[in-house]
């Protein structure tokens, strides 16, 4: 687990003004059997457990069509994440690494990006597998997944 | 291409109060060779055209391990597009949409992702592969592409 308080042996934060380029808006929250970011899964699996995506009311006609997507991309908004870190020490890798080159929820815009299976739809509710974020992360947006890059690029 | 000022037939807008919930830093700027989005293609490819990805300075020690990644996902702001539209009326696919069964750059909170090949590296500006958004587009974050997930789905 990354401390949001403590820093590693050769991390580097920068010391930023505060963000204001651009504002985002919760559409949703995320229901997860994590309570705890130290009980997160390291990474989301297609064989993990059914978690919920609420979408709220008002964006209920946005998900018009969504059960024609198998996979989809969804973005969340890692709010307990610290976002100064330019460099960091990850546990059980045994080096520095910047951040860009790491997929810590320690950045300068801590967005999650996550591609999960699409299991049932219930109104604004939908259960997916494949998150592994904390209960309760704000939902920013869903889209389908591309395959088309992937395909081209494995020559199937 | 969509418009920014008009509603095609069934769209769906909403009346949102302005966006509040969390705030973003731009790290840097994405060139293309793109210079309006009506000549942007619809979705980036592997073998498109080299951009490149400005990286601010100060984002520099960031970057470091970035070579060991071969492919990235890039998330970028979507500056031109409208946020308002729930439902979406595609060009070229016949039938209305929810903004969330679509890769529209229309949508609540809009975060572009395309996951790119990485060609080569000079200081903060990366060359890329696989882009499709506008020169100029803003930075928001750069993360290592996940593949045991597709590994895991293909069965390979």
């Amino acid at each position: 687990m990354i401390r949001d308080t403590d820093i590693r042996d050769g991390e580097m934060a920068l010391d930023l003004a505060p963000p204001c380029d651009a504002a985002l808006r919760f559409i949703g929250k995320i229901r997860t059997p994590w309570a705890t970011r130290a009980e997160c899964p390291r990474q989301g699996r297609p064989d993990g457990p059914e978690c919920q995506i609420e979408v709220m009311e008002q964006f209920l006609p946005a998900l018009e069509g969504i059960e024609t997507c198998e996979r989809l991309l969804i973005l969340y908004w890692l709010h307990e994440a610290r976002r100064d870190l330019v460099r960091q020490n990850p546990a059980r890798r045994g080096r520095l690494f910047g951040t860009f080159a790491l997929r810590s929820p320690v950045r300068p815009n801590p967005i999650g990006a996550s591609t999960v299976n699409l299991v049932s739809i219930d109104g604004a509710r939908l259960t997916v597998r494949g998150l592994d974020c904390v209960d309760g992360t704000p939902l920013l947006d869903i889209k389908p997944e591309r395959c088309a890059f992937l395909d081209t690029q494995t020559k199937v």
